[in-house]
Order: C-alpha cells, then structure tokens, then sequence
C-alpha cells in the first residue's frame, strides 16, 4: 500500500480527466488515426492511447501482455527474460523514448554512448549484493567482460576516465541483469534505461530540483494517470539512525529495512530490525517515530526544530537542503506532486544525498480483471561518491541523476493500446503506387522511383500483375493514405490518378504536377 | 586497387562539385553553424560536413581521429576494441543514422527490435570460420547465450520463430565480435549495423532491385563522393566454377579466394586457388577469364551468348535474373554506378542469389598525410534458406537485404568535421535564462521553468549568483542563439531583456509576450 501525505491524498481525490483532444481514437475502433504520427510532436500519442483506453472511465483489460518472453529451450527461441519486439511495439516504445528524450533534449542535455561491454572489474563493488545479477562473458583470452548492470556505473567511469568535471547528460540504452524475470509486470533481463544526469560542482539543490522537474514533467506529458514523487535525503536518514541509537556500522541494514515500508506495514519492518538486523527494540520503536512521516515543508520546519534530530549534524545539513530543495520546487510550481517520505531508502549503495522515487497512484486496478501492477517509474538520487571510486587520486565529481522506469510506462500504454483495439501504424508510408491492368510493372517502377527521389514515402506490392482491389486493401490494411494509380489510359493522358483511400475519391493529376499535390494533401 | 567498368570509370571522372547550400560551413571556421540542427530534414548536414572539409577541393587531414578505443586493463578503461561516444560523436552518428533510417522508411519498412543476446545454438553453424569471432557469455547456470554477430541471423530467428512469411522490416543496433579490431579504419568489436531485408515470396528482381535503389539513395544523400555498386549473383559464380570443372564440394574455398580480387592482383588468386585450394591450373586459368569481367547490360547479354555458361543451367538463371534486375535499375536510373562484377563473391555462405557490395571510389588520400581507409560502406544479397534453418518443418522464407556500413561511414564524417574546423552543436538548447545581478536566483527558476512547461530548450547556470558575462560566454560556447534576462529593473519593468546572442541586440519584452517572441524567433 501506498502511504500518502495529505497533499498527495488530496491530489489523489481529483479526476483524471477525459482527453479532450481532436485527435481521439475512441470512437475509431478497428481503424487507423490517418494522422498518426503527426509531423513533429508525438505527444499527443500518449493522450490518445489514455483516451482511447478510458474513455473518460475506467477500462477492462481483458488479456496479459502479448509480450513474447523467452523460456529457454530450442532453436527459434530468445533468452529467458529477453523478448523481440515486433514493428507495433518498436513503434510504440520509439514514440515513448522519444517523448523522454525530447524532454531531455528541453533541459540541454547532451547524448553520449558507451560499450555494453564493460571490463569486468568495472562493475564489481558497485552494486552491494546485486552484484551476483551481472553476466559475465566467457574467458575467451584478453580481458575479463561483463555486461553493464545499469547506465550510472559507466557514466561514472566515463567521467573519470575522460577527466570530465561538469557534464550533463542523457543516455537511452539497453542494460542487462540476470535477475528473475517477471515479464508481466515489465520486468525483464534486458531492457531499457533513460538517464538523465547531471555532473559538477554546482551551488546546493539547483541540478537536484531539476531532476524532480524533469520527472515531473515525463510523467505529465505521458499522462499516466496521477502520481507522487516521494524525497527524502541519505543524510536525514543516517541522521535519524544515529540519534535512534543505532551504532553507524548499521545504517546500511537498517536503511534496506526502511526501504520495505512501502510495501509491508510498519509491524513486520519493525520484528525484521529487532529479529534479523540487531537493533533494539527502543531503537527500533524510535526509528519507527520518524520513517512513518511524511509531509512537505511544514514536516522539514517540524523535524529542524526536532530537539534530538536538529542535534545531528548530518540531518541538519541535510534538513536545509530539504528546505532549499522544497523552495526551488516551489517556484517551479510543482510542490503539490512532491512529498517529503523518511520512510523512503532506494536500495543502491552509491547515493549519497537527496533520493527520490515517483510512483503511479492509481493503478486502474479496479475494474479490470489482471493489471499491469506498477510501482515506482522513476527515480534517482545524488552520488557524490561514485567518480571518484574510478580516479586514481580519487578526486570526486559531485553527480545527481534520475533514471525514467521506461520498461514499466511502456508495459502501461502496451496494454492500454491493447485494451483500445486500436492498431498503431508500424509504417510511416504515404503512397501506393499501383497499376490497375497487366504489365505495367515499369510504369509502377518509374513513378515510385520518382516519389523516392522527391523524398515521398512510398510503396508498391513486389508482383508482376497484382490485382487493383489487393493492392487498394493493402492501403487499408497498413494506413497508407494515398494511392497513385497508372493504367494505359492515365500513361497515355500523362497523369496519375490520385486516390484518397479514407474516402475513396479520385481525380486525375497531370504527371508533372503530382509531387506537389500529394505534398500538399500530406501536410498537417 | 578498385577494378572498374567502363562506366564507372567515366563515373569517377566527374567532378564531386563544391557545395551551394545556404548553410554552407565553410567560411564560419571556429563558430557554430547557428541554424544547427535545423527542423525535420538533417540532410543538409552532410552536404556542410562536405563542404567544409571539401572547400570545393582536396581537404589535409591532420590527425588520427579521436576515438578512444579500449586497450585493457586498468578501472577507468574501456574493453579492447570498444569506445565511448562522447557528445560530439554521438551527435554526429544520431544525424547520420537518422538520414539512413528516413530512407528505410520512405521505403515502407518497419522497425523491430530484438535481444543482444540470443541462445548459443541460435548463432551456431551460421558464419562459417567466423564462428570463432562470436562472444560467448559464462556458463552462469541456465542456458548458454552468445552476443550476436550481426542483425541478419536474428531476424532468420524471428521470421520463424513467429512464423511470418512476409516483412519489410530495419533494424538498427550494435552488433560483436571478437576481431583483431583496426580503429583507424573503423573495424571494432562492438559496433552499429543498419539493416533493411525484403522477406516473401515475390516475383522475381523486384525487392532485390530495391534494395540496390536504397543503397544508390543512402551514398548519394550523404554526399560521401563517388561510388560504384559491385553486383553479382552466386548462382553465376557456381555456373562459372561448373563450366571450368571445379568439383562442386570446391565452390565455396573458390569463391573466398575470387572474393579477394578486390584487394591482390589476379596472379597471387590464381597461385592461391591451385596452391592451397587444390584446382587444377586449367581450371583456375578458365576461371580467371571470367571473374576479372566487368560491366553492364552489354556484359550480361555476352555472357548469355556464352557457349559454355549457357549451358549451365545455375548461371542462366542467374544471369537471365541479372538481365532483369538491369531492366529495373533502368527504370530507377541508377544504372550508371551499377557495376556487374564477376569477381565480386562476399564472404557469408547463406548467400543464394544477388550479392553485392558498394565502395567509395576515390578515397581522398591523394593529398592527405593520414586518411582513413575505406573500402566497403554497404553490402547484401539475397538468402532464400536462412529462414528455413530456424524452422522445424524448414520452411523457406525467402529474403533479401542490405546492410549499410555506418561505422565506416562515420569515419569518414568524423575526419572531414574534424578537419573543418568546425564544431557541431552537442545540444539544441534554445535558451540561455540569464541574470545580471546578485539575488535573483528565484527569478531565473520562475522564468525558465515558465520556458520548459512552454516547450522551449532552456538552461541555466547552476549557480546561485553567475556574473553575466559568464552565463553570454557559455551561450557562446555551446552555440545558444538567446539569453533572456531577468534584472532588478526587468522584474520592476515586467518585461525581459531578449539578446541575440550572435548579433548581442537586446529588446524588451513584455513577459506575457516573451514565450510568442522566442517562438518566432526561433522559426526556420
């Protein structure tokens, strides 16, 4: 369950709201949005599919994800917990990457690449215990490989390696685990990471409240249905320990307890500290006081004026930049979806200030027969440790980064779409050219040949002789728009008969004007 | 040395011509190209790339290029053979692969995506003596995995394992193998293909053609120089070896040694092929009548008058489709880089049909202290049996596809940059939010977070309190064209100062008109 603040319960209270937009599909079923994809922005996409899917209401999904998820075995089989991705997924997910990247690209970031290879020793003594998930290659002479676990390790090591002190970047790329999948709720062995990172030595807070607002506006943009992100800082946390009595050699443990309180109740975390972490029952009962609050700036006022927490170093630090955290968020007018959780850990070993966590709130659970089940899509937090683990002088790079959960968001909109009937168009394809009589295989040749080289988009069927009517119905069946028809009648008149496949007209167009015309019935 | 038919020596000889474009680069040595990268169509890129490095002439590339490429050992290294992208490279690669792939799609094709990793067995028994180059992952419990080798047998694995008999389809991913990696020239372990494959039963030429037309698109738009396109068909090639009495279980050795024409001369083939491959001398004297033939349609037509070939009933067939892939290439007029070329063999052995392969043809080493070598930039061919290999009733899918060498392509891009002068853009920020005095670090947030939610590219400095001349230098420095300024006075005023960065004018601006002012200064 979901622990909210008030502001995030009230925030939960409000409609989602039905998608208002020209642009619907519902209504559409079965059939292509001709305009799909529009030039340029794509974001509308995401409005149609939460349209199409709700319609103003809650829907049924009726199947599990048609997600093909290897089971090991046989040739013509992929990896356990990897998948394909057939043409109407790739181009779903292409239109949700780019919908991330875009707002990546807003906030001036640039892109850089990196191996999937990593040298093993790279990776080890990063990732805690996750690191019996890596994969490593075989010893087959040289260097020890493994493949990378996630896109932070080697844009630490990127940073250290290139001497590089201020970088802001992203990176979309693949990372791999071998962790056991759970392809239903969109986890997989190979998948997706969109980061975005921010790295140098920068006044307290500001690259960190642009994190949030990033996530805030990813999140926004796709229209997935209400959401929070919950902040709290490593350093209250250790502070928290450490005032609870907790000695320091125990922060970690407990931290990995507290992480739970997400998804058991506060009862179970408690017998877990005192029963397998150690910890007193006094300690345990005194942790138990701050982890379970939650709030915004009226809880940060209330805990700097603790009289044991505003004792420790460490969290008042840490408090204060909550604070500055919370004014900046202010003034970029999103304080409403941010809530202040001390019960918040995030498993990585690395962070080592501010974390954040954003998760959906409602899951459209409630009618529908099997769910996505989705919890955090985003998160991120500060390491201002990790770059300096790869310099040999061990000089830091102050980095804080977020991470955007694609593999889950695409799970979400893949079953809403599914759930629509709508069918996305795979191709992007504006012409048919066809023939309407035999042997007229060169007249198709060198008109398709002509719209090529004017930059049109455009298809024929690789017969001899097809048929009109299949080739018509493959416009049907793609969403190609237009059709460019020559017969010897059209060839001898020297036009081209231009049909609009939606409502079947046609009219006749003299050759050398026909660039221009289905230029100008393909603009937006 | 680079063997050429009549026409493509008449080809070589024309002039590359001097770019005309408006946005020529030449001449803005050391600034950025302001209307970088421009809306929609990056085309242009290369035509500037082009031009700078060309001037209309021979450019002198002084450097190695700067690719970091792994050489083992060490935390902070990449693995051998392996290199990151910095932010420069990965701009450039983004616009090249993104002209590539708008070719795949004016050509109706769909995107799929499938793992990095595939099972061992998938990738056995497929590439001949390069088995050995296939990186195997450790035997971690589970099934046994392998990185794949290239984009073609996993998309075999996919048409069957899915039972799809009928796909146009690209795919643009990074591809491994464990090679004696030549960075200079481009050759890495790991590294980016793109590829667009035809599969289906069709009449005969008609996707073969088009793929020949795709590769004729993708040289051409990319301006790289001149090139030829080596067509040739391995049905001929084994009707070759038929009729000068070469044993059939003696093709394939044979048609590896032809396939080295290209880089030695004739004689050291024809030693190797009675040396090592054991033909006899007859044999191999009758062979090199054939393979050292090049030409076009005239050269078909002769051959198909051949008193020995036209006897074989392989190479008929091959050249009768050879005759006709012509007549489509004509339709295309494309068949003047068009070069039927006996010796052209490719080293894959799923090959059934067509093969060819395009190359550069002057290389731009005359006046060059260092150049980077390039040979190949595409290559394809026709499988009709590689589908049927993944099914278990071996049901044939027949394809054909072409795989555009991007790696290569990106050096020779990456030199001629480099050369220039130039630096592109890393990112499209439009918009530097800037303030004059002390104290006003809320107005910047309040003010770019108004520009974010409004869809501009903004940024800032993390600083609390930057000096003004600092934030115009890093507008200067990374190729921003606006700084909106916010000073006491401005906040009084409710308006903000607008600067062109380049010319440095500076207006008012009435706030609530700011975000349609930078709209319409931004317009293309």
């Amino acid at each position: 369950m979901l622990r909210l603040g008030p502001i995030a319960a009230a925030a939960r209270r409000l409609p989602a709201g039905p998608c208002p937009g020209p642009l619907c599909l519902a209504g559409s079923r079965g059939s292509f949005a001709r305009s799909w994809p529009p030039a340029g922005d794509r974001r509308p996409l995401f409005r149609q599919v939460r349209a199409a899917a709700a319609g103003g209401e809650r829907v049924r999904v009726l199947k599990t994800p048609k997600v093909r998820a290897g089971s090991g075995g046989g040739a013509g089989a992929v990896p356990r917990g990897t998948r394909d991705h057939p043409p109407a997924q790739t181009a779903l997910r292409d239109r949700l990457l780019s919908a991330v990247v875009s707002c990546f690209k807003r906030h001036g970031a640039a892109a850089i690449d990196t191996p999937v290879l990593e040298l093993r020793e790279t990776l080890m003594g990063k990732y805690g215990e996750d690191t019996k998930l890596i994969y490593e290659l075989q010893d087959q002479g040289g260097e020890l490989l493994a493949l990378r676990y996630d896109l932070t390790v080697p844009f630490a090591r990127y940073l250290a390696m290139n001497k590089v002190t201020n970088m802001k970047r992203y990176h979309v790329a693949k990372v791999y685990r071998r962790d056991n999948p759970a392809t239903t709720r969109g986890r997989y062995r190979e998948f997706y990471q969109c980061d975005f990172d921010i790295a140098g030595q920068f006044d307290p807070m500001i690259p960190d409240a642009e994190c949030l607002k990033i996530v805030h506006e990813i999140l926004s943009d796709l229209q997935l249905g209400d959401f929070i992100i919950k902040v709290n800082d490593r350093r209250i946390l250790n502070g928290v320990f450490a005032v609870c009595g907790v000695p320091e050699s125990k922060f970690i443990p407990a931290c990995s307890t507290v992480d739970k309180l997400d998804k058991v109740p506060w009862e179970e975390v408690r017998s877990e500290m005192v029963g397998e972490k150690g910890l007193s029952p006094e300690a345990a009962d005194r942790i138990g006081e701050y982890v379970q609050l939650h709030g915004g700036l009226d809880l940060i006022e209330r805990l700097l004026q603790d009289p044991k927490l505003s004792q420790n170093k460490l969290a008042k630090e840490g408090l204060g930049d909550m604070k500055l955290l919370f004014e900046y968020l202010t003034l970029f007018g999103i304080t409403e979806k941010i809530s202040f959780d001390l019960s918040l850990a995030r498993g990585l070993d690395y962070y080592t200030g501010v974390i954040f966590e954003a998760v959906l709130l409602h899951q459209e659970n409630e009618h529908v027969e099997e769910a996505v089940s989705v919890g955090s899509v985003a998160g991120g937090g500060r390491y201002d440790g990790l770059v300096g683990m790869f310099d040999p002088k061990g000089r830091k790079v102050p980095c804080v980064g977020v991470s955007i959960g694609i593999e889950r968001i695409f799970s979400i909109l893949e079953q809403r779409l599914e759930a629509s009937g709508e069918k996305l168009r795979t191709t992007e394809t504006q012409v048919l050219v066809a023939t309407p009589q035999k042997h007229l295989l060169p007249a198709r040749l060198k008109l398709i040949s002509e719209l090529w080289d004017a930059g049109i988009k455009a298809e024929m069927l690789y017969k001899k002789d097809p048929k009109l009517l299949k080739q018509l119905q493959y416009c049907e069946d793609t969403g190609i728009p237009l059709a460019a028809i020559v017969g010897e009648q059209e060839l001898a008149d020297r036009v081209v008969k231009l049909r609009d496949v939606a409502t079947r007209e046609q009219v006749d167009i003299p050759r050398e004007k026909l660039i221009d015309e289905i230029r100008r019935r393909l603009e937006p």
